[in-house]
């Protein structure tokens, strides 16, 4: 194996040395928006995730640098994110209680073990895995834990108590609960949410037609969310709202990261190790398609192996900086690129940004309502659920569908890990279900031509004594039966046949069961005194044939083409 | 749904308006055979698993008329046979102690589930999941049972006693019992295990030789296992052998099978489901191989959907006659055919023979030596082990190789049920993440033709400005990205690309997996300024994408030879 060079593994040496002033102008812009932009979502993802805000500021600080030396996208954004936090939320709630030190510690443990599930994947070049998590799959779990996350959000907004983590858990407790709501909670949540929406949407064309210059109503329509977070922290103080029941963020310690290390408790892991799997995935999937996204664009290149790594390196870093597992965000890689960031290095300038926040701003997020916050994620979420796509789906493939359908009724009624594991288990039971049947036609010869089709789609001319069927898949284990029945049950039917031909131009490979299969096949014909033989094979299914003993017993033919083989055993011509 | 005739249910009323006198003198003489065949052998595989020698004999009468009733093939017949033995004495031995009443009532239920589970894979059309035992899955499963009933049974040759049910167990435990091991049984076992390896291949034709006319030195041949028990049950009384510690099978209970019913324990049941399911799976997967092949010899036809019903039947027929699970056999069947077994009657008065043997024969196998039965067992599997199998699969596919490994190693190391579950899941992961890796080819023209051919293996023309990619698979969620993958690697590396075209004559199949990576990658190519086009798509998948709204965004062209998209793309010519 060759020797790899450094640059490999750390993608920083490409373009650190071409780094000009320009590129430096870019990066510094692009990392002052997307800190703007990162504080309250880093707070609120926190929350979400049932930690303490200042960790959503943590888990976005030390794994930006990371990925900026280790990561191979120039774009891409890594920190906290919604799924993966409500993920988190699922999997830390069932082995400690919110709000103790053990749910901290589990967290970061959580980031830990993700990271060298990642690292795992890297090393044994496992991130094919990833493909087996399928778009019907992942759209549907976005959707529901789109909705989920939004309606878990829901109480802050009320300023209700709701417990429960499924759809009909949070229904039953929002409508019992909806009585208790705080009035002056639910004033503030309510119109955060429709401004939040509002700026998202139209405060941007809003500047424009009153004559502001683009770049200006962009950044402008960007700071909506600091607008909401500056004008109720000064409704709180001024009102005093905190007596009058508005719950708060509270003091959030200011300083530098904590260095913090994951439990060791083998228990703890073994009960953490699928969920580390499944966020592994769903955030390796998450995060290389906004890399692709981005870098055809700049026509520039992702290195799926490489990603695994710097996502892995970028999760142990959370985890020592008393972080939780993280992953490459659309939103905030969407903003970075958008603003205009050139290389990695406008990452760790916005974690400069997000650092000096951490040490000398927190004390200003104490009177920050938790409905602001809330609205923010319900805002941001709702733009993840996509109903077109479920349309969409249903009208191209029932089993598609059906895996969708599936994935987003689990994830809604019994939660997130259970939801994508069926989603992923389904796809899979119905792409070998679909791959075990295959298409198989009789054909028969294009009056005039050397082309053989279908004789249910055509008018052909066939010969009685000579069978012609095309199989259109792969022969594998599963499907192998299915081409000895339809042979065996065509042979039962015509006694005048005397010859049988596979025609095999979509057959990519044979394994060893079709190969018995063949020979099975063969056999049987030859003890009813009919030919067996094969056209159109291809040259690599060849190659593999002349491993085996198989040619050795094959008593029929191979023919280059099917008209060569109709032609030799025709009775008729 | 069109109302199936009740002979399609009862394919006993095919053939019996028809019976001739010749069909009932062939059907008797075959069923005379199998019988003298069958009491020795049933008793044996009660003994293998577990259970008292009698249910052997029940498991082998009730199930043979209900097969002859209801299944499709003509001559398969079904009983005990080794593997099944061995898989139950497994699942009831994880449940109840050898020899309690529990024991016997496990493997009723046993057959009861497994008669439940093969019913309802029939209603439900399940019968393809037995396609995902793959050839080697299944060969080296038999091999490695073959190897553990054999050790199992030494025991019984030596006079010892050896728990544990894996290799190493059974190893450990022969050798540290063979010091104690009886002289007389000692004697007696080796003397009719080599008598029976010899009679199996040699009798007959040495019989031959003699000048004997081949149906009675065949017939002779055949009743060798019965000189063997006569002539030991003689020694055994004559020389008073039990005194001197020769075990023998003991008192068997005369007269008709009893009525039983199955626990319906529900605790029980939920242990025994996933045995009852692989119970099903191998013993059909072995019957049908059996029925196919013999009815492939006499173009006769078996419906796998009815099969399934019949062995379901017999097996709760097993359950309510005192038996265990049961299937068609391979050297009962292949007997049965060669004895000349015209219609499924003669499994109705093998039946019989069985009824008589069990009302008034079983006194006289008192003396039986359990080494004689323990030596028919070993002469019996040993011709399952196929260790051909195992180094033809290593030579064909490495991938077909590791499956069959880890299946044996499996079996022999943890046990059948393990063995069987890894087999299949390494072979349904190793079968995946093949097709997740499609072979893909760069193609170009070859000079003089309207072919297009891999550039890495023929001299072709090509285009710099356009790229023709062929990829040899059928695109869904676990290859979509891979495809993704090649192409932006590739567009990365040639600036001067302007046309991608994907040829489609392997593609039998897009899922809305790949049709969004087909979207993604028009949409990224078309950012970078690249068309993107389709070539030799195959009737079914147009059908299907005119169902999505695909061809409404795509900008590119579908051409229905490459050649002609070539031809009109090209820059040069």
């Amino acid at each position: 194996m060759p020797v790899k060079p450094l640059s490999a593994f750390m993608p920083l040496l490409n373009w650190a040395p071409g780094y000009s002033r320009a590129d430096a102008q870019s990066d510094l812009v692009a990392a002052l928006i997307v800190t703007i932009m990162l504080v309250p979502q880093s707070l609120a993802y926190a929350m979400l995730a049932g930690l303490p805000p200042q960790v959503g500021l943590y888990a976005s600080i030390l794994p930006l640098v990371v990925y900026a030396v280790m990561g191979t996208s120039r774009a891409l954004a890594v920190g906290p994110v919604a799924v993966v936090s409500l993920m988190t939320a699922a999997a830390v709630g069932q082995v400690a209680a919110p709000g103790s030190a053990a749910y901290l510690t589990a967290a970061i443990t959580l980031a830990f073990l993700s990271g060298l599930v990642l690292l795992a994947m890297s090393l044994l070049r496992l991130g094919f895995l990833a493909n087996f998590l399928s778009h019907p799959v992942i759209s549907g779990f976005i959707t529901a834990s789109g909705v989920l996350i939004a309606l878990s959000q829901l109480k802050h907004v009320l300023g209700i108590t709701v417990s429960g983590d499924t759809l009909p858990e949070l229904l039953t407790g929002l409508f019992t609960g909806i009585g208790g709501a705080n009035g002056y909670t639910l004033v503030i949540g309510v119109a955060a949410t429709v401004f939040l929406f509002w700026s998202r949407t139209r405060a941007k064309p809003l500047l424009l037609a009153r004559g502001m210059p683009p770049r200006p109503a962009d950044l402008l329509a960007k700071a909506a969310p600091v607008a909401a977070i500056v004008l109720s922290i000064l409704a709180v103080v001024q009102f005093g709202l905190v007596e009058r029941g508005v719950k708060i963020v509270g003091d959030i310690p200011a300083g530098l990261p904590p260095f913090a290390l994951p439990s060791f408790d083998l228990g703890l892991w073994r009960e953490l190790l699928l969920p580390a799997v499944l966020i592994s995935l769903v955030g390796f999937v998450e995060s290389i398609s906004v890399a692709q996204t981005l870098a055809a664009k700049r026509r520039q290149r992702i290195v799926p192996n490489q990603e695994l790594s710097a996502l892995g390196a970028s999760n142990i870093a959370a985890a020592l900086s008393g972080g939780y597992p993280v992953t490459g965000g659309f939103a905030r890689s969407v903003v970075n690129f958008d603003a205009g960031a050139a290389t990695p290095l406008a990452g760790a300038f916005t974690a400069v940004g997000l650092l000096l926040a951490t040490v000398f701003l927190t004390p200003l997020f104490r009177f920050l309502p938790q409905a602001v916050l809330a609205a923010t994620i319900i805002v941001a979420v709702l733009s993840l659920v996509d109903l077109a796509a479920i349309k969409r789906t249903y009208a191209y493939s029932k089993a598609d569908f059906a895996a969708m359908a599936v994935t987003i009724l689990t994830v809604l009624g019994v939660g997130v890990e259970a939801g994508i594991t069926a989603g992923v288990t389904l796809s899979l039971v119905l792409f070998l279900w679909r791959t075990s049947r295959p298409h198989m036609a009789i054909v028969g010869q294009v009056p005039g031509t050397e082309h053989f089709r279908n004789i249910d789609r055509h008018e052909v001319i066939t010969d009685p004594a000579i069978l012609s069927i095309r199989v259109d898949e792969s022969l594998y284990f599963a499907n192998a039966r299915a081409l000895e029945d339809a042979i065996y049950d065509r042979i039962a039917d015509h006694p005048e046949l005397r010859n049988v031909i596979l025609m095999c131009p979509a057959v990519n490979a044979i394994d060893a069961s079709a190969l018995e299969s063949l020979e099975a096949i063969a056999h049987r014909l030859a003890s009813a005194g009919i030919g067996f033989h094969l056209s159109e094979v291809k040259g690599p299914v060849m190659d593999a044939l002349k491993t085996s003993d198989f040619l050795d017993h094959f008593k029929g033919r191979i023919f280059l083409s099917q008209f060569e083989a109709v032609r030799t055993l025709s009775t008729t011509a």
